[in-house]
């Protein structure tokens, strides 16, 4: 389970070089004795992969009622153990959560955003066993990690977690103090977070940060790094419509040919679904929606600078997409991409399911739906916006049960939280590409938000893939001098932490 | 398992002093001594209900692969047992059937229909369990059976194996020759009931018929019988919109925020079903679909003597209905029910489909769809018409997979094989009341259709219900002497037979 030792190579760049060293070219943090941290980086390796792997083997789903209290223990645990002085588990209305704090002593203060929840998963399409967290070779890649959770998001915060015991067992002092949130919930669209964050004394505890992180993967496959300032708002909802609540159709499933004397609650979904979407299906046509503001020039500025080191043939067959919606070019579907609200089929569920046909005509029928915010845009106000359509169009029958989400969070580019992560990729000769928005969620909100107002992101060199999908990964020992391994990534958690404190 | 005595009172009509008797009261068939047949059907109710009770033990389905070699075997032992002297399983493309024939040296020969597959079930659905047939106490009725195939079709095809035993047990000349015919794809559409009836050897057979009859329970609960005149033909199949067929949006599921820049196949889907019906989900819109002859005045008559003794009251909370389509009053929305054809959703099924949501973008949607015939449209005008349709509106990309259907089915008033139910039905001193078509669908368009152009119906006292939902039941001990536990439906095949042989 070694990182593979690669050849020196005198004429490579600044950042490469860095990578075949093995450490960092230029160490700023004058206090730590950063080849002292590396070294027992690199002695920890087995027992820090060997602590990913035991905590991907207890997942925890909320939508599955699946280990949620276990796995708040679990998380209290870790954090005891890498040094956080005051751990407790917050009970909520949904998951238990986790606070905890470590004091150094330091002067400045850094939050930090965990989940330990993780997404369902069927084994059955995984080609290796998604609990078991097998090391698997990855053609132009290097050793990988396959397990659920593995990018999203243990891998990453239990490199985190590594970094915070390698500074101790090195002997060096902490930089910065530290407040952590981890929730169990991040799964389901963080129901509950605001009760987590908004109690008095995680709030009192967090107002002193200079802003909260959550650990992440930010190299892609060619060790490109990206800083991202923000992420959507995201609300997941059921539209479910029913003989019961509309006092039409039957209230349980008949024989389809009942359907010449009977209406069909499952036509009635279609009708009311139709009304959602443009005839292409990408333009929302709700009334009274939210806009979305225009896309800055300052944005544009930044996603111009991305996409011309992002492949559109990798995303592309990343993804199995041929053409991205008005087969819009690479910088527009990437504009799309970053500024425009969505509402998505999640899935479709109605009568019957299985193989083959049944001649039901079914009493109800579901669409599971997410809706994608941008700043600007209010939860609530697009939750009503939706209600107020549905009964406008004659459908207030249609139930809109909502079970999760939130809005949309930004930070600014000049924030002390992501000067750092500059300093420190620069230092390392990456130059950070900055990305406006994140098109997935994170509850950001609950820190950028009032009363926190606080900035927010997220932080951490090293690769993974295939989060929400089946062999999901995350890079243990990179082939690609360019890309962070494991190590790479916890060593980068050390680097900030000590920018941080500065 | 015996039938409960009634006490006699004299003061009953014929038919309900028959049914206390346990015998009919004006026996016609002159050469039969029908008094020791009935002796032999009482002497003989364990021993059939018992091989009822097996037959159920082995469902057969095909939409699920389940038991079809096992059950086309087990058919063609019952027949041997019930004396059919040639029996065969005979191979077809799908799954095979049975064809078997009785020669009793008679003069006119009867075509029999059975299925021996039954419907999809979900044990836990059910309170009694499927496959065990056990008889439980149904208020108002009696002892029922409860069981998976206990009335659709199973137990109505065994009271008829149950009168060929007792005709020959009671050393009675069987009045008729019988011909019959099994299948075993009945649910899934029967697909290739024509590769069976048209093999020329079955066609031959079927050719010296006066007809082909399905057994059935015709009783509702208070006993009344109808004689239904036919039935609508049936189209099952998916409808498939899918990032792979459309070369738009994902190959495979991905995370939902990329919505944003991908096209959706479940909302193109949702935007192709709602072309299809009207926004009430009632009337079909598809482009150039095969028009419905209007009602005939002799079929609204036939429902207008139905409408007066069915309860409407009972129907709706049978069906957990509250209005008809349209708030039609009984009459129409039965008229409705028999003449209309339909386009209904069976299911939906598309992304992620389990507890809760999760953040896909779905490459693939189905729904899974029926539509029902009336004759004077073609199962394969129908289709053909669907398909164009589609492509007409730019959806030339959703699959379009049928996997079953026939056209519909019509016998007329004045055939033997009605003309018979309706001298039984009257010796009893029940009034047969005359449907003019099942809203539901079989095979019967196999017998009627050129070159065969039988007459084809159901035929059988007794009562049961729940075909393709929970708990479906027979009635085994009738507590309502106008309704016939299993033994009276038992001889009402007997006495179909001699009537007849005639």
């Amino acid at each position: 389970m070694r990182p593979t030792v690669q050849p020196r190579r005198p004429a490579l760049a600044a950042a490469v070089l860095w990578a075949l060293l093995g450490m960092p070219l230029l160490v700023s943090a004058a206090d730590a004795d950063m080849a002292a941290i590396q070294r027992t980086v690199t002695a920890q390796h087995d027992v820090s992969l060997k602590r990913l792997q035991d905590w991907i083997a207890l997942p925890s789903i909320a939508a599955e009622n699946l280990n949620s209290r276990e796995g708040a223990e679990y998380m209290a645990r870790l954090a005891r153990e890498a040094g956080f002085q005051q751990v407790a588990v917050l009970d909520t209305d949904g998951k238990p959560g986790v606070f905890a704090t470590l004091d150094a002593g330091a002067k400045k203060t850094v939050g930090l955003y965990f989940m330990y929840d993780v997404k369902q998963f069927d084994p059955a399409e995984w080609t290796s066993p998604p609990l078991e967290s097998k090391l698997v070779d990855r053609p132009g890649l290097g050793k990988v990690l396959v397990g659920r959770g593995a990018v999203n998001q243990k891998g990453p915060e239990s490199a985190l977690l590594a970094a915070l015991h390698a500074i101790r067992i090195a002997n060096q002092k902490m930089p910065v103090n530290l407040v952590l949130v981890a929730e169990g919930e991040e799964e389901i669209g963080s129901p509950h977070i605001g009760q987590l964050v908004h109690r008095p004394e995680v709030e009192a505890a967090l107002r002193n940060t200079i802003g909260v992180f959550m650990p992440a993967a930010s190299q892609d496959s060619d060790g490109n790094v990206q800083i991202t300032l923000g992420a959507k708002g995201v609300v997941e909802l059921e539209l479910v419509a029913s003989g019961e609540k509309w006092g039409r159709g039957p209230k349980k499933d008949i024989h389809s040919s009942l359907k010449a004397m009977v209406d069909s609650p499952a036509w009635r979904l279609v009708k009311a679904l139709d009304t959602l979407v443009s005839e292409d299906g990408n333009t929302i046509t709700i009334d009274g929606y939210p806009a979305a503001p225009p896309i800055s020039a300052e944005h544009k500025a930044m996603i111009a600078a991305v996409v011309k080191v992002r492949s559109e043939a990798k995303s592309k067959k990343q993804f199995g997409v041929e053409h991205w919606i008005d087969d819009l070019p690479w910088q527009q579907a990437n504009e799309r991409l970053v500024s425009q609200p969505t509402v998505n089929i999640e899935g479709l569920v109605g009568g019957y399911t299985g193989p083959g046909g049944k001649t039901v005509l079914p009493h109800r029928a579901v669409a599971k739906i997410d809706m994608r915010l941008v700043p600007g845009m209010k939860k609530d106000a697009a939750v009503a916006a939706l209600k107020a359509h549905l009964a406008k169009r004659g459908y207030a029958d249609i139930e809109v049960n909502v079970s999760g989400g939130y809005d949309a969070t930004q930070t600014s580019a000049d924030a002390a939280l992501i000067q750092a992560q500059r300093s420190v990729l620069e230092r390392r000769g990456i130059k950070p590409l900055l990305w406006p928005r994140n098109a997935g969620s994170y509850p950001g909100f609950v820190f950028t938000d009032a009363p926190l107002s606080l900035a927010s992101g997220h932080f951490g060199l090293g690769h993974g893939s295939g989060a929400h999908a089946p062999d999901e990964y995350y890079l243990i020992e990179s082939t690609n001098p360019a890309v962070q391994g494991y190590d790479g990534a916890v060593m980068s958690f050390v680097e900030y932490l000590y920018e941080l404190g500065k």
